[in-house]
């Protein structure tokens, strides 16, 4: 499905009055170095792509990819044209979970075609931060595309992992609060979702990197916008370090939930055992009563029995105190 | 034991007379750059595939490896010729258990010969794919037959990690199901497997990246095929990835399995104590009605074994609430 | 707001009449090589930094990043001008925390701008020290304000990093005293603080080697500078190893820590054991003089009951000494 | 002690009257390039190893690393001498343990000598492997020497390997077996020996590594040489990547050896529970029936006692089928 | 304090009339290149060092750096002086700990000025040996010095590296001693020591393979000592490798006791349990004859009583007997 179609020329949208479908008719639009068409397909049809892949002359491997989706972020070049997978992640405030999409780019010397798989991953507000962006970054051609697109769905990386640290946050006071908690559950769907993050972070670094520096030189990439990729390289970095970060936090975490359990399991057990003296004590001066012997003068007492009832409840008191002072109850 | 054997010709199969051990004859049918025999072995006998370095100029270490088996994954060059080792890797749905074979590939400027090791590592579905390839891949000479066992067999690796991907699934399942499991024994042997798995895509991932890329520049793989390298390699990373975080999900999944462990012990401590408290306490009871003092009024009650029974009863009825409400049971 | 602004010509501080806020005033005080202005803000408004933006034509990506402030260490070159990003860190006593600020610095041919958000990370004590430095760095230029400012901050993470050895020395002590402690907590917060330690420190080590070392050659900064550079990389070396240090002491006595718990678990465990065996026997020994057979001589003796007595007193204190002995107790 | 001493020209043993001693004798019987005497030399005293080095100019560092032993593997280079130190490995199945040995190799231009430390590490086999070989290594000259002695040692290595891969086999079938094993110590014990082939095998690959590839450019190494090298690298690197492997497996084990004391320690807890539970029910019907009521009906009956006694027998069996069932006995 | 102060020329100690503090005499009796002053300090004053940097020209920073010691080892160029920090490490057996010195060297194209802080780190010895070396080391000028002083140092790592092998050593026969035994803190405090040898010995390669290799061409360094810093090189690289396999050894022997503790809690529970068991069986068969029923046979029978006691004392034993043969007690 096509989503949205531009021109831009001279750094401006272009209303053509051509159906999105006629593809030579944009492209024939572009007039200086640095216009551009810029075309958003969202889930495309095999059919579809194909067309596009022909207007544009894709690479058939590329196309492939930009179909099946479910790649790792890369940089492919395939001769003058270039191929960038990105992961998109979004935070489901829902079920507290990270879910994943994938943009595809192509870019050649006169057009972008960002191809969609995902609910959570629209690119409008990419566009339209790029449309209305002051700096008219959009005069320096396809990469100006690329790079808000590359910014957007980094600051979704960052969004998301705000949220991650948000979780952890709570796990750890979770952790160690005085209630019994069964963290180790929510720290494991916590790591996963770590590793998902991961999965998109880290392997766009090495793409980003090539837009942003020039010892890699990629063609096409003009200088003046380099500093913007270093931006976005930036925020990949901070990500990066979060999720370690937040990796080495849920660990320890997991760490101090198991000593806790520990600790925990201990005082049961002094709590139980204390529980188990103050009865048994009792029992024993029962016992004694009870024995036959003919001669115990206490059976014969007239208070006897209630002088037994109040050895057995003294006792009980006793314990009841000493184990309390020694913190066992 | 030959399997198939054939010689491509400007991209097409061309059918010999010849018997399938003249290798001359068919080396013979090379005619243009591109053209070649591609020969399949499968557990050659020493007498076989001596014959076949013969008429091939094979070099003696390169035939050693491919008789023995049992590599890792390389890729070896002796003068003009190249020597590549492939690990495969196929899932065995009756036992849950990954299976390994080994594939070794003979590369010269005319011909392509692939010695295998193991059941399931058939190579017939790779070169009919490569047979039929609309995009004519085969006249790019010996190399397209690399590029067609490459991919192959590394799409063998993805579907045996999809696999490995369920069962790490179903051990999470298992772990934080309420029931009591053993997931241990089930975790050492997924870590095991990935292991395997671990041995075969890693190494891997050097020779290929000799094939992608053209700084290493490997001589006698063309251009054109070189995308394709890519694709492969990039299979190859994303398995590489999933191998991590399946082993960072095990291990995981196996201390969140330890902490089941532990709660669960604690809780039949819990369960236990409780248990033995609601009976000591009438036991005490008896106890005290078991005492022989003269003057015990409630023995003469005409109900008081009744009321000492109610006593009892009333005991553990109250201690069973109270443990309950506690979470104790 | 600014907090100080000043000309530096030929290594001494000149005072101008200016306002501090006409910029081009300042700037146009500088006469020779080597000669800058030092402009201090603290949590500048948009406004404030937009005028100083203007006037000495700082980057908009550069100046975006100074007013948001939260990003890592680095260090950018936009053009002749370059931006270096430090995180400050200090230790607040009353509750063993680490806190964390940020420094900007704006670096051009004649002008240091520093922009300092946090509040404990005052840099009038760097300012100070650099101008009565008997080494007249001032003369150095602009790059003397930056090394002025590097090492200020570096002795900060210096100072931070021995008050967590102390933190972390108590911990020790703490997990191997006799006493019951609950460390896991206290762990868990030093490694959360040595996190915060390391994502200031390790990032900062690529921009200061950049300024220390010859290869980089980062245009600016004088070669006569460079080694206090490096004095300072030293610096920011020592406090990464000591942090992993710390880490790794920190994992050992958790796992100590750890070890306690289950000795102590044993130890009460054997204790809870012992003393419900000196209760247990003498109640045996009640039970079976309690018993109702006909001929029982010890029930007709006349010291029967003593006797019974001094039996049970004796097996409570002969069980008391073995398990005393044993260790039990 | 001299163990052998040959000199090698053209490819062949040449058989000298001279007295082993005397090394110049030997030396002047070297009439070609790849000409070259091997001297193997058995834990030689100070003053037989004095000699040597006098007779071929060898350098005192090394001289003194060949007399003391206990060097880690390197490569070093004197002037125009190389100096080789490998250490050997080898199993001792009386106590399944890995012993190690050291063989230092000397290497001049028409000479080779090698002093061997430690019982297990004859070198008689390669050098007789060396001496048949029908590729006619020998004529390369001393570097055949040093392939022989290197492919002999690493073959070492694999074959201590394979056995300890059979140990970890045993470790894991003992850890999963039902029976209580104490598999720590032995897990200890295979660990340690891994730490030890890690070092052999280890810091031995640079070396090869430097003979094996014409980047390194190791003078004296003959191109047709280098392929028998990569041989004996690639072996290393399989032993490197086995070693990784069985400490992964071992670490694995160790953890699900721990979970399985931790559920056998639970499954006697719940046993030692119900059993207790069997025996504490009768003993409180013995209390109530053992109370002193005036009106108990049950003690007046004909069969109160063998009532009592059968409900007893039956909460007894009540308890047990239940617990059974449960899965606690 | 100057410790020793003293001219080797033409490699020979020449014995001056002059006083230890008149330097300039000192450096007008070198003569020809490669002879040099060496001066040796221990903890000196600032004045004392400020005289001698006077002297000979020391770079500010260095001297600072020496006054205060606790650097991290590093090797500093400041123009043509060379500045080298070294730790020393050695072990008091009085409570097997190991403690820091530190050894800052100065050197120029004459002069080698060595300051030594901490008792235990002298450099007599080293000194004394350079002076009677046959090999005539001295003439190779300032280097050689270094060369005396590093190998002197990393001799002393090799030393407290074996002491805390044999420690290590105890601590694993202690672990895997039947007896109970508290092992954690001792694991802890070596691994503590660990740390301390790991932060001498790493961060001192780098400067001894500046030293080592003819790439990094470090000037005043002459090409005939290099073999000498590279044997230096080779015992840090064993020295690193032991810390390695120590701390290794260390972690897996602590897991070890892990187990071991929970083996022994185990242990314990069923010993305790079974001892209740033995107690609770008479128990019941006290409280069976203790009731009060009127036709109860066995309480007339006229041996009733020793009866009964024998069925106690033959569930005891047999119990234990049962208890003993099941491994329980």
């Amino acid at each position: 499905m096509i989503v949205d179609s531009a021109l831009y020329r001279n750094g401006e949208r272009v209303d053509l009055a051509s159906h999105p479908h006629e593809y030579h008719v944009m492209r024939e639009g572009v007039r200086n170095p640095g216009d551009f068409v810029w075309l958003g397909l969202y889930r495309p049809s095999e059919r579809e792509l194909a067309e596009v892949a022909e207007a544009f002359g894709l690479h058939p491997l590329a196309v492939e990819d930009a179909l099946k989706a479910h790649q790792r972020p890369k940089l492919e070049r395939y001769g003058e044209m270039m191929f960038l997978v990105l992961k998109t992640l979004w935070y489901v405030d829902a079920d507290d979970a990270v879910e994943t999409g994938e943009i595809n780019v192509f870019m050649g010397s006169d057009f972008v075609i960002t191809v969609r798989h995902g609910r959570g991953s629209q690119l409008a507000p990419a566009r339209h931060l790029l449309e209305s962006d002051e700096r008219r970054l959009l005069t320096q051609g396809p990469s100006s595309a690329i790079y808000a697109v590359a910014d957007y769905v980094v600051d979704g990386y960052l969004s998301v992992i705000s949220e991650l640290v948000k979780d952890v946050d709570e796990v750890e006071t979770s952790v160690f609060s005085p209630a019994r908690t069964s963290d180790s559950e929510r720290i494991y769907a916590l790591k996963r979702e770590l590793v998902e993050v991961r999965r998109a972070v880290l392997p766009l670094r090495d793409p980003i990197r090539r837009f942003a520096t020039a010892e890699y030189g990629e063609r096409d990439i003009d200088d003046d916008i380099r500093p913007f990729f270093r931006d976005v390289l930036d925020h990949l970095n901070q990500g990066a370090e979060a999720v370690d970060s937040l990796e080495l936090l849920l660990s320890s975490a997991f760490d101090a939930h198991l000593a806790r359990i520990q600790v925990q399991q201990n005082d049961d057990m002094r709590k139980i055992s204390a529980g188990a003296a103050i009865i048994v004590v009792p029992t024993l001066v029962a016992g004694v009563y009870g024995m036959n012997f003919d001669h115990m003068p206490e059976l014969h007492w007239r208070f006897g029995y209630a002088y037994a009832l109040i050895v057995m409840a003294s006792s009980v008191t006793a314990l009841w105190w000493w184990f309390r002072r020694s913190g066992w109850l």
